[in-house]
């Protein structure tokens, strides 16, 4: 074997190493990602707070949830948790908030330590009638959708989020669908904590557009034939 | 190329071909449980069948169906076949049964002889009212959610279903929606084969939760980021 | 190291390199599928067309639109832009055609030329009533559900939609659901272009089943575990 072919057969093992680490780490993210869909699903909000970054973030109607232990624990411990679950971290007798996660776009960046993911939300959510202790400024029964535009970072050689970019797209009561959707009816938020004591770090200049009003969500990925960034 | 290259060279081919195989076998697993649902969607009751491991077994409402040609057969063929399709293997007019597939979280054992798969399902259920014969106990047309806990094992290099466990979260008819789903209404079996024809081998001694109860379905996999298994 | 086992190692990296760039082409056919639903939702008809081979086709309600820049423009630009987004390349006010895409199953062929790939679509549609230019033909709010037998193909590295082949299951409008759809309510093609202007190049001699009616979308793939194809 001469010198040139053994430097050859390492260049290629040594691609083949990159493509494989890029494979797996894809596989990883939606795994993070599919992983919060399930915990969502059934109040298992610590799990869910678990999956992000010491400096992870959540966007979410209109406000911005700083820090693992800070904003993002606000939003799903002192928020969700307290007002879905009555504080559980469990599922709630008759409660409902199915997370279907779907349509993964994911690009993990060369250097591995950073990737970006797209995916697709399609909600089933709502309170049985037989409920005694509804949650009163909730519609009866409700479906919504959304898509996230997410960044993940690899520490210590494991996925985490970082960046949670939740982007409401509709939300429609069962009773009457989307095309009956109270118009500009977004929850966003109006205050930072600790005015409001469950709510965001900071207000988002712009507010995100809200069902019948459309947008497109950016894409972090240029066009698959074309190659060009979206506008 | 030193002795010490020619090893080191060899053992990061082995390590390639370990991961490599991990991703193929991911995927042909996705491709059993994707392909699951295309049939079940149409009535293709023996394609389902064959899926299944020659001791693959069944869990679903309560039952457990064991083995390819007793249990397995007894419940997609004697009783699905005979009462959703007249006996046909293949579609009928009038009646839907679609089972979309997807959140697939899974995890290839080493030896890869076996593997772990969490998927979850949503349908659409019913019949259409030109339907002359329609399926008297089922709704007029439902919603329906359940999340799979599923193992797999792989024979002659082929994936196959080991074991299908099929949870059940909700079902809702159309009209009303999950708010007003029947309260404990689960069609759990009561009794088992031969004295239910198409029952089940055995009935667990507990039955599943069933929507407006919630309960988790027990995760295979361990937290992603924190490694803890859940409880 | 001897001769032999220079050979055996080539041969393994060999080995490992086509298996790979398989399992990163699969991923790149579900990117450019999944990006598809992207775009439909939210009216980028142009970055659809962008997505399909030069002499790529679309075959769509009982018609097939041949060639990029003729047949595929014409459905997707000069039909669906004109009617649904009023000519603008961007979402509409009020309007919804969310394009829910999942459960691939795609298969390279070995000379990495072309690909099939099955997916579903799960949609929802219609109109806000707060919308002022509602199409008239369509349902005020509708779901509907589909399967994709697609072709693709690899050109100068990138992989484009050759043939995209949505075989539409059902419709069903909100308010009465799909045990109420009207039968044999199918929109298909009567009349070729140019005489209808945004008609198809051609009009298949057997329309497709339609909801009630039921049929199996042909399986481009062999059953996973007998390996036998689908009749």
């Amino acid at each position: 074997m001469s010198n040139d072919e053994v430097q050859s057969l390492r260049a290629e093992v040594a691609r083949l190493t990159r493509q494989v680490a890029a494979l797996e780490d894809a596989q990883q993210v939606r795994r993070v990602q599919f992983a919060y869909g399930y915990y969502m699903d059934k109040g298992l909000y610590q799990e869910v707070v678990d999956l992000f970054a010491e400096d992870g973030e959540v966007r979410f109607m209109g406000g911005i949830f700083r820090g693992k232990h800070r904003g993002v624990s606000r939003l799903y411990l002192d928020r969700f948790r307290t007002t879905f679950t009555h504080g559980r971290n469990a599922p709630a007798y008759g409660f409902m908030l199915e997370h279907l996660q779907l349509q993964d776009i994911i690009d993990v960046a060369p250097d591995r330590s950073s990737a970006r993911g797209r995916f697709r939300c399609f909600m089933q959510a709502g309170s049985h009638t037989s409920k005694a202790d509804r949650v009163g400024a909730l519609p009866l029964q409700w479906w919504e959708a959304g898509v996230y535009e997410n960044t993940y970072v690899r520490q210590e050689g494991i996925w985490r989020i970082q960046v949670l970019n939740y982007c409401l797209s509709w939300q429609a009561e069962y009773e009457r669908g989307w095309a009956h959707s109270k118009p500009h009816a977004g929850p966003f938020f109006e205050k930072t904590y600790p005015e409001d004591p469950g709510g965001p770090d900071e207000i988002l200049a712009q507010r995100p557009a809200f069902w019948p009003q459309t947008a497109v969500v950016p894409f972090h990925f240029p066009h698959p034939v074309t190659g060009r960034p979206h506008e």
